[in-house]
């Protein structure tokens, strides 16, 4: 099929949306975020999950038109409620007021509960550095991982976002914390590749590279072993506790990933330094990892966000590819 | 030789650092960290590296008696300069003046620059949590990692620190991001033994579980490869931006880890949860985790904190072991 270009996807995204039960502006927050997502090329967040996203809906654990309301606040910590509403609507709201937050008292936080799969954390991290705020973020999630030593999931896989804005590109990391994402996997496993490195555990108790077997067996390895899988354990539990939502245990008790619990901590690094200032002390710190010498001759080494940045650029010109099968799924909605 | 009780170790290491220019202050309660990292079984950053610091101090890098002064604040972030005063002595205020921040607005923030060596960041996240208060918190180092794709060092490993209370023992985990710390390496080196997990590169380029090799070639793996890449590259960026210190590449251009920027986030729960409602959240995530089925039968999954913990107790009743080659280099002193 022909390359797809932005305006066209958000627009087919929408229609599909207001089709199954979505309001306005519900709709085009989200038919923005998942074409975002696929341009900066994370189909796995965007058109390879519109699918089941939908259905999701239908089934009544997303609710279309929710939005977030304040619960409760002590100083410029909030805690929201996410009415189980769309996970990216949540999320953009929720970022937006830690961003005002920041804005207003130099740092703030908005801890979310009872929110839905926010698709690429990414997102939050790119869209505050946009209006030069750093974002320290992260959301548990239903048990998908092993603690160390187990071989049963009990921990969520809790995506991790860091991001500083910087003219030149934003310097922005979005990271699970098994060494690949179910998202990844899922990646690997539609274009038929085995993973670059050992990723987890196989049916038969063996680790293996095969992101299939990964996926079925729930047992991803986390980044670096023992230290991913008390990170998990933490963000958990500190999440909790900002938001007052539910920790992974109890989302495991449902069927699906939803009502999960989110942090955003925004600082406005204005309050202390000009934005020249902020610019030459970002490409200072990239220059010095960029010249490090490769291990491979030639070699590029990139800072976290770069790639990203790129991939979107070149999808925004050329347009974006949408496999086959999974344009044919979402055209059939 | 026989094993050091707590009062003992203490009074030595106090006389050791009056006898070397230290102040009743600042030696009481450097004395007292150093103990407790070594009580806490982690002696790479107790007995092990006393010698070493106190080296620091009488070549001029560490000034003994300095103290930290609040350089410039803005709502409930705070900048400090920590006036290359001892670490720990530095780390300890800060993170005292954010459990304070948080105690009084919900959330505060302390970022402090020219600071030296934390020794063991876990300090500062059970100290905050014996106050009841949640911790996230890290510091940058000296180039010690290289970049993911390269061969020279560019990156700290930039230990992060999360903590939360709990009544029954606190929930805390302290991570370098290479998989092995350095002051785990020269554990291993000094009992002999290989490291359990390949850890980073040989002299030849190829990877090694001889934890000599390693500090030697100063190429550890992150952990999670890429990843722990670049949330060490966005940790530097973000405790430059937040204290308004020098980055990794900066203290690089010193000949030792001198000068440094840490971050201390702290939360107060109790601004939204009452004590036992904290209690009850911690201890139903934990026995979720250690419920889970081990790989290997009969075999018990910790939470982060919990051999901490144990360690402690277990030396504090039967006192602690120190290697006979560490303890004549500090009777010397």
């Amino acid at each position: 099929m022909p390359k797809l270009h932005y305006e066209e996807l958000r627009s087919i995204l929408k229609q599909k949306m207001l089709k199954h039960n979505f309001q306005e502006e519900s709709a085009g927050l989200c038919a923005k975020i998942f074409t975002e997502n696929t341009f900066a090329g994370v189909a796995s967040h965007g058109t390879n999950r519109f699918v089941s996203f939908l259905k999701l809906v239908n089934e009544g654990y997303i609710k279309p038109n929710a939005k977030p309301t304040l619960v409760k606040s002590f100083g410029n910590w909030e805690q929201w409620d996410g009415n189980l509403g769309p996970g990216p609507v949540n999320a953009w709201t929720a970022s937006g007021r830690a961003i005002e937050l920041a804005k207003e008292n130099g740092m703030g936080c908005v801890a979310l509960k009872n929110t839905n799969h926010w698709m690429r954390g990414g997102t939050y991290g790119w869209r505050a550095a946009d209006e030069g705020v750093i974002l320290i973020s992260w959301t548990n999630t239903i048990p998908i991982m092993p603690p160390w030593g187990a071989k049963e999931p009990a921990l969520g896989n809790n995506p991790f976002v860091l991001a500083v804005p910087r003219a030149n590109g934003h310097v922005v990391i979005d990271m699970a914390l098994s060494l690949f994402s179910f998202g990844k996997l899922s990646t690997y496993k539609i274009q038929g590749k085995e993973l670059p490195y050992i990723g987890g555990y196989d049916s038969e108790g063996n680790l293996t590279t095969n992101p299939a077997e990964i996926s079925a067996t729930h047992r991803p390895l986390p980044v670096g072993l023992w230290k991913g899988s008390g990170l998990a354990i933490l963000f958990d539990l500190i999440a909790v506790l900002l938001s007052g939502g539910k920790a992974t245990f109890e989302i495991g008790n449902g069927k699906v990933d939803t009502a999960i619990s989110q942090v955003f901590i925004a600082f406005d690094p204005l309050k202390f330094h000009n934005a020249e200032s902020i610019n030459n002390i970002a490409n200072n710190i990239i220059a010095s990892v960029k010249k490090a010498e490769p291990i491979i001759e030639g070699e590029e080494i990139f800072y976290p966000g770069e790639r990203v940045q790129k991939t979107r650029e070149q999808n925004l010109r050329d347009g974006v590819f949408v496999e086959e099968v999974i344009w044919e799924r979402i055209a059939a909605l």
